[in-house]
């Protein structure tokens, strides 16, 4: 057998995300289709992070093992030519042995994209989640900085989910508006009055829901709803209900996983 | 009654453009079925440019003449509570008496954006025209500027469009690659290997699919497969074979309206 990595982008739009559903379309799914039909056996496949419903990636990283000696070029146009276009297979590599995209991950990077102001541009309604009340980044960014470090996130995880440890190491936290580079691109993705603000998060690991929990209460935090210190206290306290609500799953972007 | 200029953002996907058919989704047909709601008499819009089905606006102009008193930003944030989130008003404002969006306007800005490469970024693909030979943005920047100036640009227009006459100036004419301001905001619109060109073309007016009888003439030019010289000879002969196909309309935006 072969292994391989893939590296995948989508628009997670009305998808159930990464995860095989007994219902709705999964890009795991979609991905073991299209691999076991061009291998001609069934094809399992691993990724990087188990994204949400409609969580987009820039670069979820997938691995999988086949029979097939096609060269990764031809695999890579192959599957893009089975696949829906909201799914991209951007890269096929052939992998080191025992190489697994979540096992072997060390880092992945994760995007919240927040818009505010008074009207939300139909070109980010998609991809971002809309405040309507102005975000003050500076505060935000002060909060997130708390979550750099090793600490134990159970406060901000999913009541219910259950994991043997939810100690995780938080390597990068910053918000900031995110200053598009010309008029144009501005008026795309941000009409007058409105910013578009990103919470980039980089960690070894994320527990569930984990980053919309943290985009939620730094969402209050940044709108004046809630005291900057709330972070400080959930990590403390580990209670869910200290933070904020989790912030719709449209806004996250898997960005990158590095290995 | 009083007169009104509504600047307007639209996702063209899924909808039959700008004027209202005799079947499905028109922005015409949405704002005037919004402005008649919230008026309480049958309201008119006028738009400044006629966009073909598909096509996208970051800010269409449109004139309407209301009788209710309600301040202009109430009617904003009441329509985009009615419209669907593809449809959003940027701006409602007082307009000058006698003002039409269509008859005032002095210049329109349309943009024509392709991207080439292997693969095509999901979350560029309702929006740009995805071409499998790379550009070369020199050939195509020198061939457009012939269309600089006055002339009769039948040529350009689809075969069976009869408009009095088919004269307009065009005042710039550029192709240029679209240069992303950091690694993430390429990785998003144009995955490695792949390039965001754009035509930017501004006009007294333009005839039916003259943008994308350009743009399409200007692609195969890009790709070597059309002589450069082809353009001049398309305004000289004032004959559409000579010019390339019409590109999809899903590459063409509306960019902005001068009065």
């Amino acid at each position: 057998m072969r292994l391989l990595k893939l590296t995948v982008a989508y628009d997670g739009t009305g998808l159930v995300g990464w995860q095989r559903q007994a219902t709705g379309t999964s890009v795991q799914g979609l991905l073991e289709e299209a691999l076991t039909r061009i291998d001609g056996q069934s094809v399992a496949v691993a990724g990087a992070g188990r994204t949400d419903a409609g969580v987009h990636a820039l670069a979820q990283v997938a691995s999988c093992a086949v029979e097939t000696s096609l060269p990764c070029d031809t695999l890579r146009r192959a599957l893009n030519a089975v696949l829906p276009a909201q799914v991209r297979v951007l890269a096929v590599e052939e992998a080191a042995p025992g190489f697994h995209a979540r096992f072997s991950a060390h880092l992945k990077h994760y995007q919240y994209l927040f818009v505010d102001g008074p009207v939300l541009s139909p070109f980010v309604s998609r991809y971002a989640w809309h405040v309507l009340q102005p975000l003050d980044t500076g505060v935000m960014d002060a909060a997130a900085q708390h979550l750099v470090g090793t600490h134990d996130f159970s406060g901000f995880q999913s009541t219910g989910s259950e994991v043997a440890h939810a100690v995780r190491t938080v390597v990068r936290a910053t918000v900031a508006e995110v200053r598009p580079p010309d008029e144009l691109a501005a008026a795309l993705i941000a009409p007058a009055g409105s910013r578009l603000v990103a919470l980039d998060i980089s960690a070894d690991g994320f527990l569930r829901h984990m980053v919309r929990a943290i985009a939620g209460t730094l969402a209050d935090i940044g709108m004046g709803r809630r005291d900057p210190g709330t972070v400080r206290q959930v990590l403390q306290e580990r209670r869910r209900e200290a933070a904020g609500a989790t912030a719709p799953a449209h806004g996250l972007w898997l960005l990158r996983v590095d290995y």
